[in-house]
């Protein structure tokens, strides 16, 4: 029996406040969590605000989160407790799906979401299956680390699921929580990356990050210059945009993958057909592949550029998440105290 | 130096009236047929209307073709004069872009299109770059066989590209010219495959075709119960439907691929996101996989179902195609004489 405290928001688009819940008893299979950090996410604002009309009040976010094990069930083979560990997205998939079988615990029809009819990671403690909590590798910071489990591996999962090779040349669209591991991922992939951000004042940061060139969206005619020649465009934006012109931006057999939740995408089908051209997307990943993003981020100091604010300021962490300007992931240290 | 005669549109959409033009020394690397047989294809129909603005007149049709080998230039090691092959849509590739060099000569930017710009297989002789003429393996009807070199291969390059096991639930949408040949190669490949057809007095032969199943698409909620079902759905229809649910019907990680030119594609980019789905498109397939649809064509007994018409009844022909009561595709026999 574990009492938890958190934070939560009673109704939709409320301000979050101190909330205690009763965990219960640890399932066999499942490991509790001493939070000590939690980033903020674009999910945990839509689902706050129920923008899915799947969110339960009272409502406690959180998904990307760093801690130590303070439990284990008995049935748990993986962590122990002490272990500093990650969790996201997922807390739990059925693991006898055809999709779990498979090793694609992420595409289970009825994976659960950490912030989903369940309390997630604004607390002192969270729970979740043990498939789902990962040991953090030596070399990965714990302060900054969080967001690699929801932002890090929603980028990186496609560099694996779509075959991207170090020759390729890849293309992301927008600068922020999401595009700016994208652009530190592929870089380190040896890919020739090009970032794409209507704020042309990202230039300088995107070359940082890893990008070897920059094209400010407001200029379409810089795309068309560039027709043909992606392997794939990552697509991190949740806004409509001119998609035509970004298939006619792919090689033969290039890919327009979206990460980000934009709305719908309407595109020609002649340049699809002619030149095998595709479009996709994908949700996080699995547990092993986030596991080889851990150790490829450890192996090339890949981690994602944070700003910090104390959990008992979480209302202001997500004030500046809503207006557009955090560089790039925010991520909350727990005070709640012990 | 050759005369070649042949049935032209002098004018977008006119009916083809005989037309004899001299088609200059045969090119080293190039291959002269004696036309024995040429399918109808609805592109024919397209680029007689010029629907894709790259119609020339006078404009000879005819991209389904099979023949003798007439003539070899003294380049070509592949076939030999007398021998029984085959030509599809297209005519000629580079051979040097990086498509041509990786074995993708059908994305070759500047593949050459048998009837664009040049003068196609309503004729007594047609000529093409030996890399696009293939040897009709035995086995295989050269009265039947035309349509599989656009057509069928239409078909069969999506099983390749998109690596469809026999262990894959397969749908087809549409059952015409090319959606009959899918049901035979998606049969014999061990599929379960599943028609989609707004004719429910196609379901008996759909059934001999190869289908296990049948769907009246007039029906959508048969749909909505085969949701996250197929591995691929292959859409040989060249009309809007709702993307939305087709995508529904496909399982995690499956394919929406489109081999009918539809005008355009919308989705909702959540199913896309969520489930690792995608949506695709391919035209025809290089020589070497042509080469293998033949093999495996041959092996397995595949044909497509033809009406014949003499290439003097041409016109009728185009009518009979236009009316889409063609069951399931067209061939004419040279009448031209020798």
């Amino acid at each position: 029996m574990t009492m938890i405290r958190s934070y939560a928001a009673l109704q939709a688009g409320a301000p979050l406040q101190p909330f205690e819940y009763e965990a219960g008893e640890l399932p066999r299979d499942h490991v509790e969590i001493d939070v000590k950090y939690c980033g903020l996410c674009h999910s945990d604002l839509s689902m706050l605000d129920n923008d899915w009309g799947l969110s339960q009040y009272p409502f406690v976010a959180g998904h990307e989160i760093i801690g130590t094990v303070a439990a284990v069930g008995a049935g748990v083979q993986t962590v122990r407790p002490g272990q500093t560990v990650g969790l996201g997205w997922y807390s739990q998939s059925c693991m006898h799906c055809d999709q779990c079988m498979s090793g694609d615990h992420n595409l289970c029809p009825t994976a659960e979401g950490t912030i989903v009819g369940r309390h997630g990671g604004f607390a002192d403690k969270v729970r979740a299956h043990a498939s789902w909590v990962l040991p953090l590798p030596d070399g990965l910071d714990p302060a900054t680390s969080g967001p690699l489990f929801c932002g890090g591996i929603t980028v990186f999962n496609p560099i694996i699921r779509n075959g991207i090779a170090a020759t390729d040349r890849v293309g992301v669209i927008g600068i922020g929580g999401l595009g700016h591991m994208a652009l530190r991922f592929l870089h380190a992939w040896g890919c020739e990356v090009t970032a794409f951000s209507t704020s042309p004042d990202k230039e300088t940061e995107a070359r940082e990050l890893g990008a070897n060139h920059f094209i400010a969206t407001r200029e379409p005619e810089a795309l068309a210059r560039l027709a043909g020649t992606f392997d794939m465009i990552l697509v991190t934006v949740n806004v409509g945009l001119d998609w035509d012109a970004y298939i006619a931006a792919l090689r033969p057999r290039g890919r327009l993958h979206f990460v980000g939740a934009a709305p719908s995408v309407s595109a020609a089908v002649f340049p699809l057909l002619g030149g095998e051209r595709s479009i996709g997307g994908s949700p996080l990943g699995s547990p092993a592949t986030t596991a080889k993003m851990l150790a490829f981020a450890a192996r090339h100091n890949i981690a994602p550029i944070t700003e910090g604010y104390p959990m008992s300021k979480v209302n202001d962490a997500l004030d500046r998440l809503r207006s557009g300007k955090a560089r790039y992931r925010i991520v909350l240290t727990n005070d709640l105290g012990g």
